[in-house]
């Protein structure tokens, strides 16, 4: 394969994490360390959405401690976006999309493109490179994987996942120190809702703040298992009863047996007549309130949750920012149309390798938790699970603190020169 | 003064946070120091309540390093109760308990009645020490204060408060910045709610996170301030407008002109009649939602924000402990009918202090963030509060971790064995 020569250009995609930017400081680490290949590195800003606008910076602008210290940083440095090439529902917009890119990719000599994202953004990277085939622009192309849902496929895990569960167990732990300390003969139930539309990866992550079986949380409601109502309440009366409290923690993504999504309240119309979306938790509480009468509070986490980069686990952000590495050393090896994947040997203790899979495996397959990884009962993960999830939390970080708070990096994103015309709106 | 002989009782009550444990701790390592005076240290279980069921421990049997993990352990280690004397609502049912109390501190010989917690709780401590007095049981009688809240008057600040506002500005930061990244032209506001019934203490707070100008939280909704909709939502449309996005901070209190909370949706009502309600930040997120189109978010950090002792501010449970000490000290010298408060240096570098208060100044007054310290336009608290606040969150407790899960301590609350017939059920 003959040296390919030329910039390098690295994005991010879909929701922040706090491991993220850990991938984007090892690519731009192990970029520098290829000067006979990469002349430039180029960030662009918030996806492919500024990729289109030519809105390109020069990583190499930026300070080398701030590149270190993206690794503890929370969010995406570079920004990020949602937009993807929809060549189902918006084709001509996609085709048009596409030849945008490929003209500013040519303007500025991209020739390594690195994405880092979940199933939307892989897809993406797909899209580009095989359109850079098509078109005969020699160019390779590397998915990186990021997602707190956990649901890539091929890799063991994603970059982003360990640090969700990390903060979501010890806060479920604390809050169930506080709900407990708190429990007279009355009861009382604490509801915290998680994150996970479709897949329950996140809620059941919270199983770790378990150390002895009567600690919370004591029911935890995946998005993979049809909501029971009397089932639930049954075992919401029964660990009131045995503890005098009950700690639930549910997916935000929480479904009934029809498939309707528990948060929706259909007593409740919007302005135009869509059923309300009250959050789960609330959904939750309201129905052990009801059938129950036993005190409720609700937690939702929300964002904090995918961001908690104070609380981030060590083990992620270092894979994280592997996978960063192992992306750029794959492309100037010659390889495109790859993900990096994590791989996790077979025997303890744990460690985890990073490896290439093909593009067209990773795009719209959703890596569900395997059902005998869930109780029977399907209301706590069992043993399987916690052996896949355990290693992934370990390590603190530890960001630099500034009068009690932490020191996060913010880029100076040094603008790189527009070299085409606006790109036309649409 | 004659020296008093006997046993020491302390208990918790309100709400837990990640700083009340510190104070039981430091008082019973002091009351360790004082063994001519002390002879056995007592813990009631559940406040009040575990004491009118004569629910004790014997905290000296606790192992050494358990007392002094409470330092970096949140919630209530000795359980905790919202049950009070109510002179009030419930005379006869508050004279049979104020009488049964003094059965069991009779029974006990409880010579040193140690008692922390908020408003409520030092009216407690205060009615004890009156009765002990009329009875001519020597006893003497401290308050310590404990509330997230920091309405307690006469104190500079209450222990907890410190921790909560370090974990909730972090958040904001941290979630700053995740909705940073995300926007888009489109705009996104996310709304965060924190806890604050009355007084705004917390989430004014959350102005720490503010290290530049263009720095979330850009509007913070104080239940002190009645909420002007018109004026809120103009200043979120300029918010999105200057930044692309809005991080808006509510008290879970915030009230409209009328008085009436805000949370209270009337447009929903439950199988009572009553507003239902829904939240703070879901009700100010609809109004923003629906006023400007503005992509919405909301966060509830509810019970999280009291008791996230892995992000506790070091000050804080150094200050607690303090307090706890110092109880001891008063006690054993004589002194009752007093809270412990805390005396800020008038001059810097921050130092703070502890003195006595009468307890009779304490019960029934509530502190409330002075008018000139909130920017004249409600919408951030200003200079003045930010240096009277940047001092209590500085340094970090660091929990010992284990899995990558903080290991807490947990009480092995050996009990007293019972000397009284079972209290009778009213």
């Amino acid at each position: 394969m003959a040296d390919l020569v030329g910039n390098l250009l690295v994005a991010q995609s879909g929701g922040p994490t706090s491991a993220i930017n850990a991938s984007i400081a090892g690519a731009i680490q192990e970029a520098g360390r290829h000067p006979e290949l990469v002349e430039e590195i180029y960030g662009g800003l918030n996806g492919i959405l500024g990729i289109l606008n030519e809105d390109l910076i020069d990583l190499q602008e930026e300070k080398r401690h701030a590149i270190e210290g993206l690794k503890y940083t929370p969010a995406a440095a570079l920004g990020t976006c949602r937009y993807k090439l929809d060549f189902k529902k918006q084709p001509e917009q996609a085709a048009q999309d596409l030849d945008r890119l490929f003209e500013v990719f040519q303007a500025h000599n991209i020739r390594y493109f690195l994405y880092t994202g979940g199933n939307d953004s892989q897809d993406t990277s797909l899209k580009i490179h095989e359109e850079a085939a098509k078109r005969g622009w020699d160019m390779r192309v590397i998915g990186i994987p990021k997602t707190i849902d956990n649901d890539l496929p091929h890799t063991d895990h994603c970059p982003g996942y360990g640090s969700v569960v990390k903060y979501n167990a010890t806060t479920v732990m604390e809050i169930g120190a506080d709900v407990s300390s708190m429990a007279t003969d009355d009861g009382s139930c604490c509801v915290i809702e998680v994150m996970g539309r479709a897949a329950g990866w996140i809620a059941a992550g919270t199983v770790l703040a378990r150390r002895t079986p009567s600690d919370p949380p004591h029911i935890i409601l995946l998005p993979e298992i049809a909501f029971d109502e009397a089932k639930f309440l049954a075992r919401v009366k029964e660990t009131v009863q045995t503890h005098r409290y009950c700690v639930v923690v549910v997916g935000e993504g929480l479904k009934d047996a029809s498939g309707q999504e528990v948060a929706a309240d259909r007593t409740r119309l919007d302005a135009f007549g869509h059923p309300v979306l009250s959050g789960a938790a609330e959904r939750v509480a309201e129905i052990v309130q009801q059938h129950l009468g036993t005190k409720t509070r609700t937690v939702k986490l929300g964002y904090a949750q995918r961001c908690a980069a104070h609380l981030a686990s060590a083990t992620d952000a270092a894979e994280a920012a592997r996978c960063g590495e192992e992306a750029v050393r794959a492309a100037v090896a010659g390889q495109s149309g790859y993900m990096v994947k994590l791989v996790r040997d077979p025997n303890p203790p744990y460690r985890a390798t990073t490896a290439l899979q093909d593009l067209r495996d990773i795009a719209n397959v959703e890596h569900r938790i395997p059902r005998e990884w869930i109780a029977e009962d399907g209301f706590l993960p069992n043993e399987k699970f916690i052996e896949y999830a355990r290693p992934l939390v370990e390590g603190e970080v530890k960001p630099p603190m500034d009068g009690g708070l932490p020191k996060y990096v913010v880029l100076e994103k040094a603008r790189i020169e527009k070299k085409l015309p606006p790109r036309k709106a649409s």
